[in-house]
């Protein structure tokens, strides 16, 4: 019988019993490994198809692997064909399951850099009643998204719903995106765009493209005003400059879920840089139901694609990286 | 020459202007008294509007007041007629420019609460790497609305976008409201709709029937999974009551920006109750450019019915408080 094996952090029964009625509909039987318990070995070639989070370094060990669908939305670990068996193992993503929440994280802190809200925290620590600090609004803000995916795109929307004057969609390629952006630009418009930003969305995968996309160089474009919002990787942004730019006032202010190494190392001047809001990789985290409903919803989807011989609709082109 | 004095700790030169041009269109002339300065006692009797925040104990002194517009909302300290010097005086609010400032302010506690952002913000405020908290989402939430005017109004609006499963507004009597309440009910039938709440958003000006509104006995019939955001007035909660819940682990969380005493004292039990968010009575403050602008808009609007010998559209009835 062909075989599944889930790497399974995250799934409930229902989703067992959701994963198994389409598998067994198209002749598969499914395994399910709880981290930290993992395939063992000498079972690794019974594997056609793997979903979840496996390490990059056990792929090649899957010597009948055909299919390898990730529980995530970030897969430059496993974009090296040298890591599979063979380069005809198909990738593809958990792209569409983490748009929800990690726009709720976007809209949090967008709103958090606006009102000060690091400092009410801090105060109420303290058990100090705080002063009023200058409030400004996403009503009536200039906001750029890089990056129109899933996240990008149910950020704008929600933006769009809070009355932002404008919200500018940066993609790599010029192609239609969703009604909440206003306009969409390509990678080389981006430096006309910055200086009149005061929210600043970055929700690009990790490729070679949107490495160091935000440079110093770019950082300087932007106005004094502006507040950089980083969930997609570390890599994106030249942090050091970043920091440089908070201490030093030349923007308002950035909250960032990624690093350029994770976990922040102690001493990293990250820790201390002025109006910085720094979560731990934490913006897309499963524990959310809705993040796990869905998630699990997009494999079984692409699971009756594959059943019926056809390509799953997140299959990641190796070469490009998403 | 009819006469006006504005009470001034927030007015632009624009909107100086802006106010200058419709009283003179109606034949006053306006006064600026920027806090700390306020009107001189032998100048009181030849204003006949007052637009601001005066002390309610200046206003007998003003003999020949016929208007006075405050500036803010919540009119609780200028309702007993014996402040004024005839019954007659006309008492009008500001109700309509706060609504966007506070639901940007009730989203934002709203997703800190359901994302363990407090314990995030003290992880980075200790310089630690902090661990993956359970998270929930607006997506999908059961949420209970106390009050559906401007304020209770913005936000459903904010909640229904971001995908709120049902959104039920409770008000003093029966009446349509915005579209984006799913339902409406009254204060008599709020205990029924506590049970299954998993956001309750408390938005009421101070009255005789909103005093103590949440009582223990209802903090009670919430579910452990409740949270409750308070931006109305502290004396609608039962605070004692509250803080046991939150320190029981009855209730998920709290988020208050108001209290029934401000600011609140030191040693009080409020500053260490457990996932309670304090914010210093802030969510509304005229910071805001935007709700500067429609402060002034909303003065501007009413003195033009009144410049007509209209009575103001946000007339408040003294007797029931709003």
């Amino acid at each position: 019988m062909r075989r599944i094996a889930v790497y399974d952090n995250f799934t409930e029964p229902k989703h067992r019993q959701q994963i198994n009625d389409v598998a067994a509909r198209h002749g598969f039987a499914v395994d399910y490994y709880a981290a930290p318990k993992t395939v063992p070995l000498e079972k690794r070639d019974e594997y056609e198809v793997i979903y979840g989070m496996p390490s990059p370094s056990e792929l090649k060990t899957f010597t009948n692997l055909k299919w390898f669908c990730g529980s995530f939305a970030g897969v430059d670990a496993y974009l090296d064909d040298s890591l599979y068996p063979s380069p005809e193992v198909m990738l593809s993503n958990s792209s569409g399951a983490y748009g929800v929440t990690i726009a709720e994280h976007l809209i949090m802190v967008t709103l958090m850099l606006l009102r000060h809200e690091m400092t009410y925290c801090a105060d109420a620590a303290a058990h100090r009643w705080g002063t009023v600090q200058p409030m400004r609004s996403i009503i009536g803000s200039t906001i750029t998204v890089l990056g129109t995916g899933d996240i990008g795109t149910e950020f704008a929307r929600r933006a769009k719903a809070m009355g932002a004057a404008s919200i500018r969609g940066v993609r790599r390629t010029k192609k239609a995106a969703d009604p909440a952006f206003d306009a969409i630009y390509t990678h080389d418009e981006l430096d006309a765009l910055l200086p009149d930003t005061d929210i600043l969305v970055m929700a690009l995968p990790s490729t070679g493209e949107t490495k160091n996309i935000l440079s110093a160089g770019r950082i300087a474009l932007l106005p004094p005003t502006a507040c950089v919002v980083n969930v997609g990787r570390g890599s994106a942004i030249d942090q050091n400059a970043l920091v440089a730019a908070l201490n030093g006032g030349r923007i308002a202010g950035a909250a960032l879920d990624v690093f350029e190494e994770e976990p922040v190392p102690a001493g990293d001047p990250v820790w201390t840089a002025q109006n910085l809001l720094l979560t731990p990789h934490i913006s897309g985290q499963m524990s959310l139901g809705y993040t796990r409903d869905r998630n699990v919803a997009l494999f079984c989807e692409d699971l009756e694609r594959y059943g019926r011989g056809e390509k799953p609709t997140r299959l990641v082109d190796r070469r490009i990286g998403y």
